[in-house]
Parts: structure tokens; sequence; C-alpha cells
């Protein structure tokens, strides 16, 4: 038994000291700015509408996301659509919550290792006609094309968006593929300022495609005039442009003038790509090499980094049990990027009934995304006050900020979620179960501390000591 | 000579490659949030008042302690009494200034590695009776307990508390422990913003218990609602808590509900631990793993660190002069856990009108507080202004913003002091002794610099080169 | 081919993987403080007028110097004259436009290593007179001074000066040494805030002599008080700091009044100095370990880093085209002492109407200097609009924030400029040419996103795949 304390201590701790240490800084834009008096579960405030999908972004200048500075976004593409080339100056994390499709992330200087070069037969039949407007097109051979990396995604899937990185996204599936992320404008890879950009390489919106859900006149969709906007080359001049790319300068222009295609575009034919599947290739050399160590070849680099990591495999549960649910977490240590990135996630599941400890995160904030069922969420500030008290439901976000203490218990259909976190290797310091600090405590502090007695105090340390993080219903209360 | 320069260069510069890196921000709260006319001496600006003892805080709103993002706090903890646990969203560095006690920190998920476990004729002595409200309880077998490591300390230590990490003191000595402690709101471990929170997890105040210095009338206390608060557990609900502990709704309510009790409360029977003492066992695996390398072993865990270090003992004085004084440091290199703390401490004594070296703080900001005697001091800003220039006394607290200069020359009785710093490895730079600056100058950038003769020069350089920091009193201006 | 561009990705991307992770923070001061609808190019806003040269200041309170958190600055120094020793709290680049000369860089704590001890004849010569207000002095013999590490810097030359370094800078040529510098105020070294100080150690300004070129009257020169400062000396008490260095009141207030004199002095004789020629020694030890590692020697101190680094070398061009330009770049693994600054630089020229690609800088702001020629350059913020569209000549300023995408096209002239990064290993991500985004990315993605043919698309990705960044002049648009 003190064996097995040791052991967990070690793990755990290894995490510690590495966690800890961040690089992140107080949120300064004025000292109020984490004074939360009530925080609220809350729906996404815009919704952007395209040929192959849709974009909806959270309000960022809702108070609570000031504080933990992230900026959520959810993004549903169509079968056979592609969401445009694009960049941000900050790293994004997103999940995968339904469907599945191809993800090309790509880094300037890296080589260009998947060659779709053919012989013989399927040379014969890869040659396709590609026209524009109907007009008759000479036909090219787009099998001798070679590129960067693409991957392959799936549902629960979690993919680390490096800042700066361009990437495209492309449903080659059956079915929508629907993607919950945040973009964590407060990293410090972000040098500008804590606005949510995109620097968009193709496309462009104008205002009557915004939709408004909360304010739906016309006059208000035109003053958010920070969706209608274009593509970085339509400032350029056409000329210049032209030159750079040595290029006829009407490819140029129907470069810089996308017409009305928004940011997510129908593909005229069904696009197809080399794509070797990373999961069944066993572990990358690179994760292999866990809990540091120096740097020294090819496979370190960030070109052939692992970008994804599916948090659906219940076999790779972290925390599992039979009467109150699973906690999947992926950490700088299981997806090596995220150590860039300082992010991470966690997909949890509670059984009908069942709670997830009381528990304060230590060195990041929480943003949750309900996937499926309902939960009674309770978060309290510094000054013991419940600022959040609220059944929440499939769709919504809240956001438990670093250090207030958070309690869920699940609703009759049970509670599915995910959680991004603020930090590489986050923590959390749980009030009840079996890293409880209550166990970390003498008796006797206990004791004295809440004028108890030495068996009630007991009762609060083991009642609940062979439950971690996730708590299985009583009896007792279930009746309430 | 040159031998023995170039080991000083060695050393002093070992420090100085990884301290000039730090994570730290410029205070970005406003342009002018530095802009310092005038520092001053402070005092507490408030003080809570328990049946165990009393909290002091000084004005986080002064604008040095804006510039420097540091909040002070003195503590005075009556003998049997103790601190209620509590966390930080913050590192705190505590200064042991009188008395002697126990502490306990503690990390979610390290083991419980301290067993009270006894047996025989001891576990007859142990048991004993602890009632509430005087009514009959069961005897219970404390000697069973087990915990995670608690620290014994004594005055002139320096403890190192950790954002997040939930700690409590207790005073088992027989006079007040009266410690000094700074708590670092603009560390990069806190994402939440400027405020300096604490987070109780028992205990609670209400107004009547503040007695502001400043602000005396009642209305004006009411007024000061920040220090009315609960613990954490209040904010929640008592079903869902007693669920979550799996216990009796009656006890979660005695710990959500705690009266009167404030957060230093007296303790009814004498608390005893077990408590090996540290000095004792020589120097810890961690700590002779100096000037990094790779981490690999169980004793690198955040678990077992040092958290303590005592700057009393005479032997290991970093700087000693009988004429002038002694300084004893602890930074990274002597104590680790400073390295994820970003923060550092010194404690001087100067003798009879002996003077610490005029000098600007490189790296670091640095908040004096007095232990003992008085002193004259000056600091200068970049545009050549005495912001500062006092007699400071036993109890007041002053600022030394980075790459401000300063000089302190000790009264009659000398002056004791404790300095804490905001990074891991502070340097500072000398304007006078065997460091100085004009002795790393070639002597003719001397000489037309400040238009004197080669002779005079060479006096600036040479007349102080066998002192270092501390500089002894000399007879030409002791008569004035 | 694959061979070449595996290695190219391999090279590329070993610096990516340290680049990407920085310790720098968004720019907080505001939500919108980088919300930039125009840039422009710049000229200084104040010149200082003094003895022996003049200091050059950007207006900080621009908005896109605010955004990019950097000061700039351009000194002139006449020959025989010397900037007075200063040091700064965050950390400063120079660039050596003009002139050559000598600079000390000094380090508390670092050992004498230059021993100017001469014997026999040679000593004969050095003794000198210098006098002050023509007295007679006594001879002194300078010859056995010893100091720490003196530098000699020429044209080309990038020096890299710590925050809290004390540094002067001596012109023992025969022409004026004219330098341009960028101040990071946003450098985590720096934790005051944001406003551009100076500490200097020596001499003093008044207003007069101030020459405001945007605002000449005299009455708002005299507003202009920030540049009416005195040396840190004056703050402080006379007497106790003649006790500080035991020396003679009357030599401390020289010290302290230093007149007239400004920051930069002619100096009566000219100084000789002890300085090997760094560049014709070979690549120090420090060098020589590229590519990180631990650190294990005295080699490996700050006291004996390299801080200058040459980039007229043409030799050792990172890239070079014979139509097109070429670009010499300092980071962090050419000048290991910018891994502790976080900033970089590149010199870069351009042949007579020749291209730099359009590219986004993806881990750092970008300061660009104009040295000689002119371009027609744009820049274009995330919503596609051109913030930057000016013909940019000698002696101009102008910013590229980061993720925002930049052109330049050489006028008749060609295009000469040195930029300044706040990265100590930036990137850019290059939209045209052998490392173009669209090389990277899929044919089809191409084809989709922008609706071309695959013809079309395969231009874009193969017109220019034999340049990088430096793009040749194509006949098509000279005729514009």
């Amino acid at each position: 038994m003190v064996a097995r304390k040791l052991v967990l201590g070690f793990f755990l701790c290894l995490l510690g000291t590495t966690a800890l240490a961040t690089t992140r800084s107080p949120r300064l834009g004025g000292p109020e700015f984490c004074n939360l008096q009530r925080l609220s579960a809350t729906q996404p405030a815009q919704r952007l509408e395209f040929e192959g999908g849709s974009i909806e972004t959270w309000d960022i200048n809702d108070q609570q996301f000031q504080c933990v500075g992230v900026a959520p976004m959810r993004k549903t593409i169509q079968p056979n659509s592609l969401l445009l080339p694009s960049f941000h100056p900050f790293p994004r994390i997103v999940f995968i919550e339904e469907g599945e499709g191809i993800i090309g992330v790509h880094f300037p200087g890296c080589a260009e290792t998947f060659d779709t070069g053919v012989v013989g037969q399927q040379q014969q039949e890869w040659p396709r006609k590609m026209g524009q407007q109907g007009q008759e097109e000479q036909v090219f051979d787009m099998s001798t094309d070679s590129h960067q990396k693409v991957r392959r995604f799936r549902r629960g899937d979690i993919i680390a968006i490096p800042a700066g990185a361009v990437y495209w996204t492309y449903n080659d599936g059956n079915q929508e593929v629907v993607s919950i992320s945040i973009n964590d404008v407060n990293n410090p890879a972000n040098q500008l300022d804590m606005q949510p950009r995109s620097f968009f390489l193709a496309g462009g919106t104008s205002s009557q495609s915004v939709q408004g859900q909360r304010h739906p006149t016309r006059k208000q969709q035109q003053q958010g005039g920070s969706f209608d906007f274009q593509n970085i080359f339509a400032g350029f001049d056409t000329e210049l442009l032209a030159e750079a790319f040595n290029s006829d300068p009407e490819i140029v222009r129907s470069m810089q003038e996308p017409g009305n295609r928004g940011l997510i575009v129908k593909v005229q034919q069904p696009m197809r790509f080399v794509t070797p599947d990373e999961e069944q290739e066993g572990r990358s050399p690179f994760e292999r090499r866990q809990g540091g160590g120096a740097a020294n070849g090819l496979e370190e680099t960030i070109c052939s980094a692992k970008l994804l990591y599916n948090l659906d495999n219940q076999r790779e549960a972290d925390i599992f049990s039979r009467q109150a649910g699973k906690l999947n977490t992926v950490n700088e240590h299981k997806l090596p990027i995220l150590s860039l990135l300082d992010l991470s996630a966690e997909k949890g599941h509670l059984q009908q009934n069942a709670l997830f400890t009381p528990h304060w995160p230590i060195n990041s904030h929480v943003v949750v995304y309900v996937l499926r069922g309902d939960a009674h969420v309770q978060i309290v500030s510094n000054n013991g006050e419940a600022v959040f008290d609220e059944q929440v439901n499939k769709g919504d976000i809240f956001v438990v900020p670093q250090f207030f203490a958070a309690v869920s218990r699940a609703g009759q259909n049970g509670f599915e979620w995910v959680a991004f976190k603020t930090n590489k290797s986050p923590m959390k310091s749980p009030l009840a179960g079996y890293t409880s600090v209550f166990r970390a405590m003498p008796l006797e502090v206990i004791t004295a501390s809440y004028d108890v007695s030495p068996t009630e105090a007991q009762n609060l340390i083991t009642n609940r000591e062979t439950e971690s993080m996730l708590l299985s219903p009583q009896r007792t209360t279930q009746r309430s």
C-alpha cells in the first residue's frame, strides 16, 4: 500500500516538477480582470455560413473568456468540402466531435515527404478534368504531385496547431465534420495583442453571410465588421504578386478576388490523398523518448512531430471506474508538440449521477465543452462564493478559472465533455478521493481546522479513498 | 591574484548565465506603472485579529508595490495555535522573524510518507479525548495516522510555498511565531489577474475582526469587504459535498459554517507531530546535484523537495566582514525549489555606521523588511533623482525597483534586514568595492567620463577594493 | 532531390523546435494595441546634440512601436569621442552603420582579464599628462591598468548588450561612428514598465541640447523633460558616496555635477586599448558548441561570451543569388548571447528591381532600418488590407508586426537594410519560392482553394522554385 502510494506520488510528481513552471503571465489588462462575480454557460455568439459549412464563435468580450485568455470556436464542414488554408497568431487545439477527414498542417522549410507518384495502370485512373466554369481544361497528371505530410483525423481526435502554421481541413467522409477548438490568445507565441485574429490564404467573407444569433438585425450584422474580411493576397498589388510568383496576373487576381466563396468551399471533384494510417503504425520514435532528454536527430524536428491524439480510446483511459466513469487526458508527455503549445486537453465521461470530485486546477485555466448528457456544476471563488451554479447541456461551454474550486454531478443520462487547459502538463488538486488534500494532512490538523471529532475527520479522509477524481453515486443522496 | 579573480568571475557568472533569463514580463498595466517619483517606507495598512493570532497586510494599491508586483504580509501565531489550511494563486516566500513551529505544505498525489504508527506502551499514551462543545467523544487512536511530510521551522528560516499548494502552520513553541512574507502576484505561475487572493480550506472571517490601522471607523471597516470572506467549502451545496465525501451532511456543514473562528485558531489540546530534524541530516541528494544536469529519479520530485533554508547560520555567510557585517543569501542553487518559484531572499547585518555599497539590482526587484536597528537609505531613479531618502526602522518595508540604485548606512545600533527578490538567482551591480563596475572599466574611460585625473580615478577603483558589498565605516566621514 | 529537400527540412526545423517557444507575452496594454490600420515609415522624432556626437530617438508613443514593444535609436559619435557609461533595463541590439571603434560591455563579478602591463621602453611612451582646466597633474602610469575585456567593432557589426550591463563606446577612428539600435522594452528581462529608460553613470543633459525635429519651438523643447536628466550619482548624498568610495568629496562632486558635458564627450587625449582582433582568432570554443547541449565550463560564462557578429561578410551569406541579392542573418546559433536576449538581426541587399518574397514573420516582430537605396514595400494585415504601401528610403524605419504579410521590391539603385527581430531564432513563412507554403500543400488543395486549373496551380508552385526568399526581377513586369 505504501509502495503503491509512493509509485503514484512518483508519477504524479514527475509531471509536477515540469508542469508548475510555465511561461505565462498573470492577466494584466487591469487589476479586476478575473474578479469574476458570475460565470455562466455560454453558446456561440455569432455564426458564419458558407457553401461548405459554418464557423461559430463565442463572445471573446465575455469577461470569463477575457480572464482565461481563450477564444472558443466551432466549425462544421460538409462532406466533400474544404476549410481554406489559414494561420493564426496563437496556438489552437481542435477536438473532433463528429466525422472524419484530412488535415494538412504545414511548416515552412519542411520537406515534401509525401509523393503521390504512381506508375502503370493506376496512373491511368487518376488524371482528371478539373474545369473552371465548365470550359475545357488540359488534362493534368496530379499523380506526380509531392507535398508535405497530410494527416487523417477521426472522431475523438485532439489536433494541435502551432501559431503561424498554415493548415486546411478536408471532409472526405460521408457525414459532417464538427470540431470544437480553442484559440489561446494569451499564449507566449503571440506577440500581438489579445484580439483573436485569423489570416486566410484563400477565400473571403462578406457581411451577408454573418448570422448573429444574438443580434439578428441586418444593421447589427454589418456592424460586426470583423467578419467581413478578405484573404491576405487581397491587400497586395496584383502586378507585384504576379512578379513574385512569376505568374500571369490573371491567376493572381483569382487568388485576390474570391467572389463569394467564403472560408469553407464545396470541392467540385472529391480529392484523394496518400495517407498512411498513423494509428496503426505504432508509436513514433519521437513519442518513445518520454520524459525529456537532449534532442538529437531528425525525428525531433517539428516537421515530423505527431500532431494528433485520440481521446476515445478506452484502453488508454487514465482514470477508469465501472461505477463512476472514465477520463482520458493528453498532455506534453503523450503528445510532445503540446510542450511547444503549452496547452492540453482531457475527455471525460461520468456515469448517471456520478460526481467529478470537488477540486481546483493548480496550473491552468479549464475551458469545458459539453459533448453529451448534462450535469449540475458548481464553481466557487476565493471568497467562498458560488460564482457558477447551473445545469449544463450539450453544446455549452463553461470556464473554470485557475484555482477556482469546481464540482460536477452527472444527470440521468450521464455527462460527457472535453476540457481544454492552458498548460502543457495540467495538475488538479482534489478535495475528496484517493489523492485528496485531506489525506495529505495530519488527522489532528483536520480535527482542529473544522472542530470535528477524530472519527469524523477520519471519515472525511477514508470514505472515498478507493476512488480517484471520479466518484460513484451514493445511495444516501441519490434519493434527493 | 589574477587566478583569484578568474575563479570569482567563474562562479559569479555561472549564476549569471541562468539568472539573466527570466520568464517574467514588464509591468504592463500602464506605461507609467513604474514611473515612481517618490518611494516611502511603509507599515501594514490593515490588521486582522483572530483568537490565535493576527494577519497584517500592506497596501497593494500603493504604487511601489504595484510596480514590483508583490504583496507583503506579516502573520503572528500564538502558542498552541493553528493557521488554517489555505493556498494562493502565486508563490509565497516566508521568513520566520520569531519563534518556531511546524508547517505542512501539501501537493496533490504526493505519498503519505510520514507514519505515526507506534506500538506497545507508547500507544497507551497517545489516545486522547477530543470533545466538541464538551460532549463525550469516542476515544480515537490517532497514532495510526499517516500523512505527507511535515516540517519543523525556526527563527531565521526562509520557507518556499509554491502556487496552489495547500499549507498550514502550527505554533508548538512557547513564544509567538512572527513571520513576514511576500506574495509574488506577478509570478508566471499566476494566470489570474494581479489581485492578491487567498483560498482558505477552513475557517472564515467577518468584518468585525478587521482593524484598519489607517481607517479605524466602523463604516470604513465594512467597506474593506475583501476581508469578509469564507472558506471555499461555503460556496458548495451541502448535499453535493456530503455525497462527494460520502459523509454525514452535518460534518460538511461544520466545514462550511465555521462560526467566528477566523483564520488562526487556538487548538484545544497541543498537537504532536513526527518530525525528524531536517538540518541535522546533512544535505539532501537533491541539493548535492548543483549546477543543473538532467533530472533522473525519485529524489527529484517536488514531493521530497527541500522547502526551508536557514539564513541565520553565520558559518554559511556568503559575505562576511568583521568591520562591516555579513550577508546570507538563498537562491536556486542553495534551495532548488526557488528555481520553480523564481524568487529568492537575503538576510543582512550591517555593523554600526557600516555601508551597503551603492549598487543596482540587475534582474529582480528587491523588497526589504527591517528586522532590527535602523539605517539611512537612499534610492535613485534613472534620471538621477533621489526617490527615497529616509531613515528606516524595525518593521518598515521599502522597495528597490529593478535597476534603481540604492545605498544604505547603518545607524548607531547597526542594521539587520531580510530582502526578498523576484528572481531565482538575483544579481546586483555594485558601484564601489571588489566587484565594482569601476574596476571593470579601463582607467582612461573613468578619467574621461568624470574629467578627473588618473590618480583620482585610481582612488575610485582601489580605495575599497578589498571589500565586497559591505563597506566598513571610515574615520573621515564618521565625524559627520 | 528528395534527399536535398530532407536535409533542408532538417536544418530549418532544428531551428524551429527551439524558435517557436518564446517567453514573451502578447501585448497586454489594451485589446486594441496592435489593431493597426496604418503603418508608416518613420524618421527620428527627437535629436540630442552633444560635444562629441548626437543621439536620435524615434517616437515610442507611435502605435506601431507600442505594438512591437521596441524603441529605436540612432547614435553618432565623433572621432576621439566617448559615449559615457550607461546601462538599460532591457536588452539592446546595435548595428554599426558607419565607422569603427572600441566598446566595453561590463558585467559585475567578471574578471579583469585585460592587462595593459608593459615593460621597458614602451612604458616610457605611455605615461602622459591629463589635466583638468589646464592645471598641472602628476604623471600617472596608466600602463599598469587592468580591466575587463574591451572589444573592437567595425562597420557591419551587430553588438548584443544585455539588460543591466554597463557599456561605453569610444570612437578611435577617423570618421564618425553611426549606429542604429533597438531597445527591446517588452523583453522578459525588464521587470519595470514599458518606458524606455536609460541609467547613465556619468554625464548629464540639459534641455537646451534637445532638438525636437517635429516640435522645434523652444517651449516645446522644455516640455520634453524626459531628456533633461542627470547621471545616477547626482541623486545620492555627496558625503555618503564619498564614504562609500573612501574618496575625497571633491572627486565625488565632479562625478555628480558634470556641468554641460552631455552624454557623448570629446576626449582630450586619444585613448589606446589592448584589443586582440577577435575576428582573426577563429571561432571561439563557445561558438563551436552549436545546437545546444549541457553547459560545462569556464568558456560558457557570460564573462567571455562573444557579443559581436559581422553581417557584412559576403562569404557567410545565408542566402545568395547573383540576380536577386544576399541575406546575412545572425541568430542564437551564430551568436549564442542572443539566446539570452531573445533578439536577432538580418542584413539584406536586393539587386535593382529584385523582390523580397511575400512572407510573414512567424515568431517575431521585425523592425527594418533602410541603409541604402530604396524599395516599394507593402504590408498586409489579417483582414487583407494593405496597412503599409510606401516607398522607403535611407534612414527610414518601418515595422512588420508578427504574422503580417510583407513584400518589397528594390528600386533602381537596389535596396540595403538591416532588420531587427524580437526572437532569438526568427522564422518566416514565404508565399513564393523554394520554401513556399504552396509547395507544402497538395496540388488539389491549391486548385480547390483558388478555383484555378491544375496547370495554373502548378505554375504558382514551380515558377519560383529555384529561388529562396530573394527573387530576381522578371522581364514580364520590369516594363511596368
